[in-house]
């Protein structure tokens, strides 16, 4: 047993804050949805996430970070301090309590919530928006949320019963993507659809019993218009109240004897294929002069 | 505490196996790469596997499951039955000791490896192959197995130290399609290269550092043709020996903020592109006639 150093009040604070520090008590209480929604705050761990957040002012609270990262990321912690976001030291047992992965590379920020409401992100005039129905899984949905803004989405929305956007997992998931897009989230799917619709966009439904195939869809150049993705969860699909408000129901081609895709890949190739839609020239119709005698 | 009842020998083989039963005991250590290796057996659970090996003559060795499960899928019972497979009572203890997922439904299927030299996979004149190199996570491998069959790959060549094929998770990833798909081991990424190329399928590695578009790939009719794809780990990428060998080095266009994609995803992505070129009528270059005035 040791004791602390002479002429040392242990509740004093002195040196880098504990698991017990009451900043970091409260901020560790964000792991929990409940925290989460009670004070709009979240968690985004590792310097990836941590750079991303602070691109976006206003939006990080503050930022912990053992000593040697805070040294060794010490552009972050400037950019913090710059905008008058606290910097606070933490033991590797505070930090270890702050963040759920295994190398969390020393830093992890408290950030405001950033979704905003769906009209204000139908505004925007995004030509590309994935809205995740119902999706529970964590890792699943930050994914798609990744994907999403990798295929140039400019809105991702959590409907209905999916997922917190803020869970740990997801914001891990989505590789920062979180911070790139508008993020929304709505009670309502059909309420959503019917927004999109109003809007201009056409919806697209995903789902393995879809009337309409992906290609063929491409080859009569529907893709090329703005363009909402329904995507639903991998256990349940879209209920069939989505399925049927949307415009189309349509389904990735299966080539070979997988019975389907797992949801990122089915996410992946949908987007993708409305973004290169999006970015063709239009052919249109034959013209007089092409057409072969 | 229950006595035994009367007349019942501890020791015979009476009533359900259990987890100390020799075969169930044989069984499970296939758990291990190890036992794996040795003895050229794997496990696959859940009535949806089991269906999918059943499919291939001599594969399944023996069918494990508890009584329910054997009542409620006795078609596949009778179809172990038939093929002389042995098919085994167990307790609950003994599937859950035989199996790794939270509900495994009550089956599990003691198999043959079904992998095939690489040779034997080119004779077959696959026009689309994925290669996974050094692809170490068991799930990242399974779900790119099953996005391949899905874009109508014949074959998958697990290269270099890549995942074992018949880790469970990895078999459970593919959810069936190891059963569809010629699935080659093969232990020098490089030879693997020079033997597609020499086969006549155009080598394609991805990578976000590529000097090749995916989609003006796709626009110059560079796609149409037998392609093999090399993917590698999310970690560290492909080795710049496998880059080098490759045709070509694609990168997946990045339309919004992300910086990458996932494994899955850019799969998915690249897959999907090879399916839909090779199955589009040629368009060839403009003729005279459509060349407008």
């Amino acid at each position: 047993m040791h004791s602390p150093p002479r002429g040392r009040r242990l509740d004093a604070v002195s040196g880098p804050f504990t698991p017990r520090t009451p900043r970091v008590a409260a901020a560790r209480r964000l792991h929990r949805r409940r925290d989460r929604d009670s004070t709009g705050r979240f968690l985004a761990e590792g310097p990836q996430a941590v750079r991303e957040a602070l691109t976006r002012p206003g939006l990080v609270v503050e930022l912990f970070g053992t000593p040697a990262a805070l040294d060794r990321y010490r552009d972050l912690a400037a950019r913090a301090a710059t905008a008058d976001v606290p910097v606070s030291e933490v033991t590797d047992e505070a930090l270890a309590a702050l963040t759920e992965t295994v190398a969390p590379q020393g830093l992890v920020a408290v950030c405001r919530h950033l979704d905003v409401p769906l009209d204000r992100a139908l505004t925007a005039g995004h030509r590309l928006v994935a809205v995740l129905a119902g999706i529970r899984d964590p890792g699943n949905a930050g994914t798609v949320l990744r994907t999403a803004d990798a295929a140039g989405a400019g809105a991702v929305v959590f409907a209905g019963d999916a997922v917190d956007p803020y869970n740990g997992k997801c914001v891990r998931a989505s590789a920062g993507s979180l911070f790139h897009v508008d993020v929304v989230r709505a009670a309502d799917p059909v309420a959503v659809v019917a927004a999109l619709r109003a809007a201009g966009l056409t919806v697209l439904a995903t789902t393995g019993y879809g009337d309409s195939d992906l290609d063929d869809l491409a080859d009569a150049g529907r893709l090329a218009t703005p363009t909402a993705w329904l995507f639903g969860s991998e256990a349940h699909g879209l209920p069939d109240e989505l399925t049927a408000a949307a415009d189309a129901r349509v389904r990735v081609p299966l080539h070979g004897r997988a019975e389907s895709l797992n949801l990122a890949a089915a996410a992946a190739v949908c987007l993708y294929a409305s973004a290169r839609a999006q970015r063709s020239r239009p052919t249109g119709p034959p013209t007089k002069e092409s057409v072969r005698p």
